[in-house]
């Protein structure tokens, strides 16, 4: 499926990306109670099971979700053509990140939306939910109510719930004006890839194991900002301009 | 465990009512999303394949819900003590009954609670939901925005997204005044029963097979009034009365 970023009313609901499922009948539970709710579009990043999964079609209940479904290898893949994403979790993460509940992150979506945004929500795996590389790519954190003493909710509970939320919401936004002109995951990939490159060749990931880490923080700054096509372009200006400073310039990778 | 009606602040969330469910797997992923999302108290009425059940334990992964869980036989059993009632259903039903959304119904109860009264909430069974007998006894029903394409939602989905709209809700109440000193579902079926028999003995119920469908409409009209004590005493003085006047009063069967 295409989705022509900017775009107004190309999509009716966010899309909701599960990252390495582990059982397909959650994914087919998943799928099914979307299409309760009326949300179109599930992606799959790589699950555990391959693909197809008997399961998933067995628990889905004959979902049109499921049939549509498109299955990645790459969380990146799969939210290249998303301009926002909400990353949902069960227990809070202790990351400079905002958090929202449901209902503001479906107000907010809703208004992205009319926006002519592409929206995205995650659902990390059932055992351990989203790592924090793959939270750190979401401009906040869908944070829903559970107990602390018993917050291990099933996958598609989650995916249930935040459905619901989504198709119970007040169809106009309220007072949340999205950034204009917001870019893609694709596009900020990109930034992200040259940052890395041209640090990497100026010595700054030192010790180079804390790499993934120091990159992480990285991005998780590039995220909060909800940076625009323009903002993007001119990050990496700003990159290319200080590494041909010190003479290390290269041409970029994209 | 024993409620006590009319007690401020003695419970803290409604009491969710099955009936009649099917699957031991939709009773148990139940319990867990109660017990996710801290609502407390279960109510299992007349479970298709008995109780214990091995598949609600397998599914409940642990929650403290489904070990506090309370089994009864009869419908009217199970809600005895509660004042206020509400019935969850996917699809519309043609009743003369106030319809309300999940939101709404968790702004009511949080006010009715907050007013001391006692809630339930219906789930009907996997297949057919709430019958309209059933759905009769309710003060409203909740209903649920679901596809009318594509509508049947899982049991234990419809209990999950109600419990995280109530956890995610508004602590304070919202303009909605609940009616003081309600009645008991205990006190109803006093009045429905007195009614009923003295129909009967006036010849009321003719042809005799429309007597169930009769007392139904004549229930979902007093279940509407959300009727108080004081009413109820008045209504079973007047059926008294209008029984004497025809020579035809026998003693209260309550």
């Amino acid at each position: 499926m295409t989705c022509v970023a900017g775009g107004p009313g190309a999509e009716t609901a966010p899309v909701f990306i599960l990252v390495g499922p582990q059982m397909g009948e959650n994914i087919g539970a998943c799928a099914r109670v979307m299409g309760n709710f009326a949300i179109p579009e599930l992606r799959i990043v790589a699950p555990r099971d391959g693909w197809p999964n008997e399961k998933a079609v067995a628990m889905a209940a004959d979902s049109p979700v499921l049939t549509a479904a498109k299955v990645f290898d790459r969380l990146e893949d799969a939210v290249a053509d998303r301009q926002v994403l909400y990353a949902s979790t069960g227990t809070p993460r202790h990351m400079t990140k905002p958090t929202v509940t449901a209902r503001e992150a479906c107000s907010r979506a809703r208004a992205e939306m009319a926006a002519g945004q592409t929206v995205g929500i995650l659902f990390g795996a059932e055992k351990s939910g989203l790592d924090n590389a793959q939270i750190t790519r979401a401009d906040a954190i869908l944070a829903l109510p559970v107990d602390p003493d018993f917050s291990s909710l099933n996958l598609a509970m989650a995916c249930g719930v935040i459905a619901h939320e989504w198709r119970a919401g007040d169809p106009a936004p309220r007072g949340y004006s999205p950034v204009e002109d917001r870019a893609t995951q694709a596009e900020l990939d990109g930034l992200y890839a040259h940052l890395h490159d041209e640090l990497d060749r100026a010595g700054f990931f030192y010790p180079p194991e804390k790499t993934p880490l120091m990159m992480q923080n990285l991005i998780n700054l590039f995220a909060r900002a909800s940076a625009t096509v323009q903002e993007v372009r001119t990050m990496r200006g700003v990159i290319k301009a200080l590494a041909i400073g010190r003479g290390k310039a290269r041409v970029s990778r994209d």
